[in-house]
């Protein structure tokens, strides 16, 4: 039976989970691959019992050396940053005819592209499934599964740690820095939540559902990205009374800048009710129509299944370019228009004075920007009231003058909120 | 540049639009392949306009002519019914040396192994995507993108016209014959339902699920089987008040006959919230934990955007072993037990009589089966009444002795209705 040698660069939680899985269900792998899986090389900051027996297994004190190693097919490579060791491992390991996998968003965000073109050029495979969605198997969906669509739209819930704020906001109308401290508290968001509440992991993936969707070359730099800090307990009771939850949604739409946002979407929408920390991906396409895949986004053991998934693709035999097709055939993402969900939602605290809602109207009517419906929610006499502007449809640009003209005016107290109403997820 | 030659037998809804993407998005298709994919055969009943251009595609009289030409590469079968044509098709074009894709799941589930076996002997590629789920990568998913796990239960809501009809009743309140009678005039449902609302539709995908995802041989008649006709009005709004919804799920785990049968499922998981006529495939697993897709379950673009994907995977070159694994090391699946759900929901009609329900509760008592809950519903005066109950867990073997049980009481009108509530999904 065929053999293939397996190194692990970084054994943190889900290095340690994809060494354990390797040593402790060898027989059950060998049988799904077809052949057998030898953990032959690991490399970590510290020797310590992970929960597998290390015997046979090389230790090796620097993960770079394991790039030039014979007895290796397959680097997988878990350490992360997308600098570095890292891109230097995964580099020199295909440069040196091995195969790469790795669970390294950062990285295929902003090297994918040379890193590809390595690849084939040593006739190797580069696979990053475990980068997008954890445990959801969100790159083969696309790359293989719809592989015969046109794709109109990838959009979804691509941060599990946003989408259990949002969640926990909308669930028990508690404000975004009470959930964020319980969060960070509980171990469910970083001590430095920037990453994730600023919308930049999720960017880093949009980009890689993007490249693959529309054949283009990966490029980190064009995804805009909004995070969720500025959405108040104020914003979720708004859209809630309005029908709609608030969620952060990375959304690549052909013609259009990748984008992550926070976004309104329906109540009674398949991804308005994905909720905690669940990850999900919809993708819109003829002749498809729509595909909703959901599950963990993030753990050991999800992102282990999508790393070991891309291992036993590789001892199949299973060969595929990394972002679908030849990097030779991929086009340059040169669109320069953000995705334009048509309708909005406009949020702004002004002083409760008489003429304010007609000076703001003339300003909405100036930009062409046609109103839907009004909301206005007062805290106390005297003091500042929330208005709230739901839109008909229009274009960004309108809207982002709009709200720059009605920055400028003394009326309005604080930051002017405007999020997309996404109607076709 | 490759190319590869498909011949298309059947240009039913399926067929046409496979063809007619072939011919009218060939740029698209073959940057996607990375080969040009040649349309050069078709057979069909009659000879009309499909919205394709017939030039340079030759018309078979004889769909089984097709397995013996040297031109073809890739036959697809898209004729249906398990015996017949289109199994002559298939056995004679992998024997010959042909890639054969088929969106038949009688086919599969009748012949799979026998077909897959074929295959390997000849080193083509049988391919059957779009046999589970329509639009649904349902296969793709279970083999490629979960390979690394141990599959714990895969269930699934695997008809539409199934899930649409309780929906409605479930929506509306309407009857069972009454929904059926509307989707058979809007077209939704055959005149002669039966291979649908009796089940036989979903356990045809079930069987091919359950072969893929447990490593065994294909075996339609392991297959247990119930259908919706005996769900009731009453029943939807007693499960209602229940807190459950009533969904026909097609479910395999490991060590348990695959099973399609209606259930109860919490109104607030995932699965219950998938209405009308979309598919949906849950799988459990370790390390994944769980994952959930869904879309259309059938229809021409759903169901071609599978058959393509097939196309695509064969003219890339991904070679796959139809069941996952070599046919050899298929397991004979010999297992006896069917799913036990644990709890049960029981729901009969008696007459409303003094000592009735001392009788029924000692029936149950007797047979161990421990009463959760009761609920009765009178219609009117002396009218027999509805007697539920959902018990705690039990076993199946005890559910149905109980049940016949009590249909020997003369104080039981009509059928007792065992649903089991499905807790795990």
């Amino acid at each position: 039976m065929k053999e293939v040698n397996i190194a692990i660069a970084g054994l943190g939680v889900v290095g340690g989970e994809v060494a354990r899985i390797l040593c402790n269900d060898a027989d059950r792998l060998k049988r799904q691959a077809g052949a057998k899986l030898n953990l032959v090389a690991v490399s970590a900051r510290q020797v310590r019992d992970r929960g597998f027996s290390m015997d046979g297994i090389s230790f090796a004190e620097d993960a770079a050396s394991l790039a030039n190693r014979d007895d290796i097919d397959i680097v997988v490579e878990l350490i992360g940053r997308s600098e570095g060791v890292a891109l230097d491992l995964c580099r020199n390991a295909l440069k040196s005819g091995k195969h790469v996998v790795t669970a390294n968003k950062a990285l295929v965000a902003h090297h994918g592209h040379e890193l590809a073109i390595c690849a084939e050029e040593n006739d190797t495979q580069l696979c990053f499934e475990a980068a997008v969605a954890g445990g959801i198997p969100a790159i083969k969906l696309l790359r293989e599964g719809l592989s015969a669509n046109d794709i109109e739209l990838v959009t979804g819930i691509l941060n599990g740690t946003c989408n259990y704020i949002l969640t926990e906001m909308t669930q028990t109308g508690r404000s975004f820095d009470d959930v964020l401290a319980e969060a960070q508290a509980k171990g469910y968001a970083e001590a430095e939540p920037s990453f994730d509440v600023d919308g930049i992991d999720a960017a880093h993936k949009l980009a890689i559902l993007a490249a693959i969707a529309y054949g283009q070359k990966i490029r980190f730099e064009s995804v805009q990205m909004a995070g969720i800090r500025n959405i108040s307990d104020t914003d979720i009771g708004f859209a809630a009374d309005l029908g709609y939850v608030i969620k952060l949604l990375g959304t690549a739409a052909r013609y259009a800048l990748p984008t992550v946002q926070p976004c309104l979407i329906a109540q009674d929408t398949q991804l308005a009710k994905i909720d905690g920390a669940l990850n999900a991906v919809a993708y819109k396409g003829s002749p498809v129509q729509s595909i909703l895949c959901t599950g963990p986004g993030a753990g050991d053991g999800p992102t282990a299944s999508a790393v070991l998934a891309d291992i036993i693709d590789i001892a199949r035999g299973h060969r595929a370019f990394p972002f679908g097709k030849p990097a030779a055939s991929l086009l340059d993402a040169d669109i320069q228009k953000p995705v334009d969900a048509g309708r909005y939602y406009l949020r702004m605290m002004v002083k409760d004075e008489i003429g304010v809602l007609n000076t703001v109207t003339a300003i909405l009517r100036d930009h062409d920007i046609s109103v839907e419906s009004m909301l206005q929610k007062g805290r106390s006499d005297n003091a500042p009231v929330h208005l709230v502007f739901t839109t008909h449809s229009t274009e960004h640009a309108y809207v982002r003058a709009a709200c720059n003209s009605l920055s400028g005016e003394k009326f309005v107290a604080g930051d002017i909120l405007a999020l997309p109403i996404m109607e076709n997820v």
